[in-house]
């Protein structure tokens, strides 16, 4: 069956039940708009689209890891303000012949992300695309009183920790692109990331000067931290973790894991600094310190890396 | 010059000078997400989605049309609640040929309509997309201390009014089908509507017991009201306007200029029911009334009109 079959109305029938549910959502879908309760005065605002054949593959991730991540990319972004996501709205475009099943494992996909942190899905729209399936999603957050955690605020002396994990989503990318479904955990991290949500809010209280999510790569996002606030980050590959699935898995495909932790983007682990005196609980773990300068620097050796860039 | 060419963070530089400010906007794009400025404890939500060659074509729009287009349909769906938009984010998904220009004309259409209400653009994402061109707008607004109207609260006895135009986005796509480019002003009318925002809110406080926007079509979307309200709606059409340029249309095309005013969608007029009692300004006009029953009925004859279905 496919959505043609049952048509706009019939799909929304279908999907509406499936949308998780907040205390935050005032008024839910079904309406010209939607009403989000806001504490505080302010609202943190993010969005994210993701592509067929670039974002993902049909043939490598399901629905649900594909619901998931659009979630998760999302929540991850308010999580790195030192915020908590309340509300999604999640915007669809499918070919009519989209099988009803992907749409409904889509959006059980939402709600297992959401049900993580008490997020709701609050509005959306369905539309035809001719070419593949394209998903824009905002996430809506709430401060909860804190102040928002920017780019820009990193000082010389401060530290820099990681909160997650980093390396895996490229090394499940890059079993996948060499047709390999195993190391199952390495092609799971890929399909969908496990983002260390309370870490954010967390790293605000602990008086963060900067912080963002890990979406391009490790170095290319403490390289947007540098710019930001004017200052060079020197970090050391020692305590950023090679599993011994990581290194299998690199070894077989002839790859040097340490790309992967440098380079790999999409796990969506926090990135901080934190003036050198504050005591870091488990979940953070430090990685380098902010130095006076420019650029990011791997083990005493500048990075060249540039980051990722959609189209170039 | 294509985006490809500059790649993403040469465009990102060129789009950003380009979007519109607003006091809302306690911190704009740059950073992992927004913070925007909410006033009453809540904020109005609404996403929508454009695919081309289905809601614009590249032949029949210019970039700026699409951007006030995209900016307009959201922004009058927080209006239909009888909210102001204060906030836009902004999806979008280009194929790496794009010209650079057509981004830039796109952003500038979105803040020409922005500028309109006051309301900014805060935040967005820009991938590449393979086929065409694919738009995600999100707009937040605030309630301003006002009880958001939805669909489902008109009642028998009201009074169904309508502010802004119907029709002439419709009749603007039969011309540019058959190939013509004018009469302008319809023509016009299709590549991007003018949305009578400040009805929304005044309708809010004159009392109105329902309001949508007619995105749809004038019938699909009083039945919209009528089914979420449990009630019926009559409308006599001779109080709609079929414009000299119109009719002349209507008949050059063999159309009946009517079907445009019952069926024809994003014109983006509101229409709202009201007590009665209320003494309604000039900016709305009164086209029926709600009475006991379903459905509804143009000029005593029961609409089978079943709405738009992007599916079928």
């Amino acid at each position: 069956m496919t959505v043609s079959d049952i048509g706009e109305a019939g799909l929304l029938e279908r999907l509406f039940p499936r949308l998780p549910q907040s205390r935050a959502t005032l008024l839910g879908p079904g309406d010209d708009a939607a009403l989000v309760a806001v504490r505080g005065g302010r609202v943190v605002a993010t969005t994210d689209m993701l592509v067929e054949g670039r974002h993902f593959r049909l043939d490598w991730s399901s629905p649900r890891d594909v619901g998931r991540k659009a979630a998760a990319q999302n929540l991850a972004d308010v999580a790195a303000m030192g915020g908590v996501g309340t509300a999604l709205l999640v915007a669809l475009a499918l070919p009519g012949e989209t099988e009803v099943s992907w749409a409904e494992g889509f959006y059980d996909g939402l709600r297992e992300e959401c049900d993580l942190i008490g997020a709701g899905v609050v509005g959306g729209d369905v539309v035809r695309s001719e070419h593949g399936i394209t998903i824009a999603v905002t996430a809506l957050g709430s401060m909860r009183g804190r102040e928002p955690v920017t780019r820009a605020g990193a000082k010389p002396g401060d530290v820099v920790a990681i909160a997650g994990r980093v390396g895996w989503s490229a090394a499940g990318l890059a079993v996948l692109s060499r047709g390999f479904r195993t190391p199952r955990a390495l092609v799971d991290a890929h399909r969908y990331p496990s983002v260390p949500y309370a870490a954010g809010p967390a790293a605000a209280d602990l008086g963060a000067t900067a912080m963002c999510d890990v979406s391009d790569g490790l170095v290319a996002d403490l390289r947007s931290i540098a710019v930001a606030s004017g200052v060079s980050i020197e970090i050391t590959t020692e305590v950023l973790e090679v599993t011994a699935q990581m290194r299998d898995a690199a070894q077989a495909l002839g790859i040097d894991p340490v790309r992967w932790l440098l380079d790999g983007g999409e796990d969506h682990a926090l990135i901080a600094t934190f003036p050198a005196r504050v005591d870091l609980p488990e979940s953070w773990r430090t990685i380098g310190r902010v130095v006076r300068g420019r650029g990011v620097y791997v083990d005493g050796q500048p990075s060249a890396d540039q980051g990722f860039d959609h189209f170039r």
